[in-house]
């Protein structure tokens, strides 16, 4: 079988190319040496592993994609760009009949899905790739959905560290509060502990140094109103491994899809694990 | 509306002690101051809050529920026994047509279901009574339906710590691997890890001074083989509160089938949690 060809378009630094990076350990992958990005970015190239993949403006973008096209025949794109570009980029796949991967959160969430099923294009679209989280999520969507209210009578606390430079609560702690109204806890955001001093981080959660910069830890701690009872969920991940190991999982769903023929058609995180 | 009548049938000091001490509190369950119990028990009464409820042996039982039955008419069996009593037990409520609440381990399990099937009877048959235990379980059965394979690659560690006298493994962390596997996880029984020892259980567990003679306390920790994302789950239950709480929810569960008209059905902890 050939190589499933991939170009990864977003910002030097950004999950992008931590995607790339793992696109190119993958044999049955093939990184195109060329990336859309935005307006701003002054560098020319960046170096993947042992290939030079050229930054292209949104000016040249058309150009660029027709040759790709021409050269390579058939291409997947993977987005991790900026808020702003997420709907112009999705217009921008489907006019050029790419399938793509859209990593990249905000935009007009609803537009974008639209744009694509108004294509003849397939995507999946995830604002989280991390495939094992999604699937907890899942499983406590399932328990909300199937015995609400079966910790009536329980406290929750809900502890949260992730990199000083992140200012806002964790998404994900947030969407997991909405699961436990349903399974009988009263609980805000507000009561969410958050914990960004890196020195606390690191003497009082244990986060490894390397990842004091990057990382998004997650408690959720139940206990019975007598306090017999407790129990305890904890997410931890350093570092953004585990979204490009989702990302490429989401490539080769992607791939396999386009083969069975589907268009217009958007898959989530969800229709990835489940694999069909 | 009247108070449900419930016979808790068992042996003094076992968890049916437990069930009724709950059950006495419930206003709207009424406790039958008579119990089945086994051949061997000597003693003659047994005081539940301000009931003395008498013991009754086998050779007499025959003769008190039918003098119950005229006297309080329709009644609940709640069963905390013996294995060796399950089957013999429940095919005794069957012929007398009182729906039952089986919390008892052990004996032929598909004759049990099958004795119910075949009567006018209605039963909730639950091993494990703890409500929240079960939806955890149920969660991890759903995650290994819909989502196989999805910790591939991931490192599990089981922990476990009961009351010393428990010589086997946990039953719950058993049925869990099982779930672990059909997640990717390769697993086998004797991994886990068994703490048995109060000292240990004390000072490095954490487990409450009061509670190292009575405790169920189980870890599931899966770590990336880069160790970069940790998940954890957790539930420690302290003495038998949980299991009190489930028999009661199960009592009401099974009282509203009956009104239903619910006959020849076995429910499960299942259904009492999703309450349809």
């Amino acid at each position: 079988m050939d190589a499933i060809k991939v170009m990864v378009n977003g910002l030097p630094g950004n999950m992008s190319t931590k995607a790339a990076q793992h696109i190119v350990q993958d044999s049955s992958l093939k990184l195109i040496p060329y990336a859309l990005t935005g307006p701003e970015i002054e560098v020319a190239e960046i170096q993947i592993g042992s290939e030079a993949v050229k930054l292209i403006k949104p000016d040249d973008r058309q150009q660029t994609i027709e040759s790709i096209k021409r050269d390579e025949g058939a291409v997947i794109c993977v987005d991790y760009t900026h808020p702003n570009a997420v709907n112009d980029n999705a217009a921008f796949y489907c006019e050029n009949g790419i399938p793509f991967v859209m990593g990249t959160t905000g935009g007009d969430r609803a537009l974008l899905a639209e744009t694509v099923q108004k294509s003849e294009v397939a995507a999946v679209i995830a604002p989280n790739m991390a495939k094992q989280i999604v699937a907890f999520q899942a499983m406590m969507e399932y328990a909300a959905d199937t015995f609400p209210g079966v910790f009536m009578g329980y406290n929750l606390e809900i502890k949260e560290s992730h990199q000083q430079g992140k200012a806002d609560t964790s998404g994900t702690a947030k969407a997991m509060i909405g699961y436990f109204n349903r399974l009988g806890v009263p609980f805000s955001k507000d009561q969410i502990k958050m914990e960004r001093d890196p020195e606390v981080q690191r003497s009082e959660w244990g986060v490894p140094e390397p990842y004091l910069g990057g990382h998004g830890w997650h408690t959720y701690a139940l206990r019975s109103e007598d306090g017999t009872v407790f129990f305890q969920f904890t997410h931890n991940v350093n570092g953004r491994d585990i979204y490009a190991w989702g990302t490429v999982d989401a490539i080769h769903y992607l791939a396999k899809k386009v083969d069975e023929g589907a268009k217009g058609r958007v898959f989530s995180m969800i229709d990835v694990l489940k694999g069909v």
